[in-house]
């Protein structure tokens, strides 16, 4: 029997690794390095440079988390602009929504959305939906030059910032998300997490940018058992509405939409963080 | 350079390693194999049969979890029981309130309290407060054996259902913990995780068995990112008291206890269990 395992170094000292029934296909773009692998226990997943971006087992904790606090936050969101999340998963999730009536999604590398809509069919199959435009290009200049547009909501679906995730960190992209945003617009972003440092570090330096551009600015937790730690945030911020205060849960519960890890009782808890993130985040 | 990795299986495809710099000490018990470490990253950190008990970076999640969640839903609390523990975390958090008069903490394994003031001494240095009576003892058989003793809150802080931990999970031990409460008191005990298969079934197994026996029932979850998929959860049991409806948030705000995990938010925040838990537990 072959024994082989994906191991990922979570920080210098901290190691997470899944067996692996098969290594389904590698490949190296311009951008980065993709490879999809087979496990028993964790379905189909892939990588980019050696990173996890999502299993088949628990993606729906991220895209659930991304997308419905924004949408149970301002139930009228009508068109959406995503950034990064090639695997789809983001997309389907907003799809469930009847109301939205354009979700644009700026990918900077098609090799992951053709190769997500190959191998990763649980997460993919909404990006054929009538609503989506998929745009392959670089997020940060997209968002530069983006003149005239202005959505109701951005998601940043990004990598952590390092080599293409790198811009969709920058002040620049996100003075860009604001000024492309309507007057009760809401960013949420990829926000990595607080426990090893070097991953605090840029949630920190993130979380300065952004609180310096919206009027409001939060960061909310999940539970992410395949992300270093498993701890992971999403930051959440906005022109208008706070996600507590405005949220409607009665209306979103009549939506009927089914979901396995999102409920109403999570978007108001989300929010409450430990004092050691407190702390990490300069609060 | 050594390069040495405790690792730990955390499902049959999972592992998680942490680099150690030195296997401080290493002792067969009559019930258990214990082990001490050093890693740059955790700390100290020890096993109990090759699982993490505790370590250094993080203990502090779980001891203040299990302990101030039940002391703010009741202030009055004055007599505890502590079952296992034997690091002495919990009896550390518990020292912390004036209010509490006396603490038995009935550990199995004498010699993990004695190890564990030797290597540990930030969670067991609280174990020689003058209101805590050791007591070494099998949990299971204290709680029957006790006849006229009534406490206001048990703290079962044992290791997972297997081997020295197994009687701590039985329906009889819930049992005679019901009844040497007195008529307001509350039971919190180590509950599992539930996102790997092998802890979930333990997690339904307790929950089934508790909610048949105190009026009271609910499970509450944080973060532990050395314990397996870092998604770990508690169990609540009362005869009298909801710890989101009856805890009091302002009087323990004005007790100044200083906590690095635990605040009042998350006092609520932490009964917000996503869906697919929900599901795990029955409900």
């Amino acid at each position: 029997m072959l024994d082989l395992w994906y191991s990922e170094k979570w920080s210098e000292d901290t190691k997470f690794s899944i067996k692996i029934k098969e290594h389904l296909y590698s490949e190296q773009t311009p951008f980065q390095k993709i490879d999809f692998f087979i496990s028993n226990e964790y379905g189909r997943f892939f990588t980019l440079d050696g990173f996890i971006m999502i299993t088949e087992k628990d993606e729906f904790f991220y895209h659930e988390m991304i997308t419905h606090v924004p949408m149970c936050t301002n139930l009228n969101i009508k068109k959406v602009l995503v950034i990064g999340g090639g695997d789809g998963g983001t997309v389907r999730e907003l799809t469930r929504y009847s109301s939205i009536e354009k979700i644009d999604m700026v990918e900077i590398d098609e090799r992951v959305v053709r190769l997500s809509q190959k191998y990763l069919p649980f997460t993919a199959d909404k990006l054929s939906d009538s609503r989506v435009t998929l745009i392959f290009d670089d997020g940060l200049k997209f968002v530069k030059n983006c003149k005239n547009e202005k959505y109701d909501l951005i998601i940043v679906d990004s990598t952590d910032p390092i080599s293409v995730g790198e811009g969709l960190f920058t002040q620049k992209f996100y003075e860009d998300c604001y000024r492309i945003l309507k007057t009760d617009g809401i960013l949420v972003n990829q926000h990595e997490s607080p426990y090893h440092e070097n991953y605090a570090k840029e949630m920190k330096k993130a979380h300065d940018k952004i609180k310096d551009i919206f009027p409001i600015s939060k960061v909310y937790q999940f539970h992410q058992p395949t992300y270093a730690s498993g701890h992971w945030l999403f930051g959440f911020a906005s022109k208008k509405y706070d996600p507590v205060i405005d949220c409607d849960t009665i209306s979103w519960n009549k939506l009927g939409i089914k979901t396995r890890y999102y409920n109403t009782d999570i978007q108001k808890a989300c929010f409450a963080l430990p004092n050691y993130v407190k702390k990490r985040l300069g609060y």
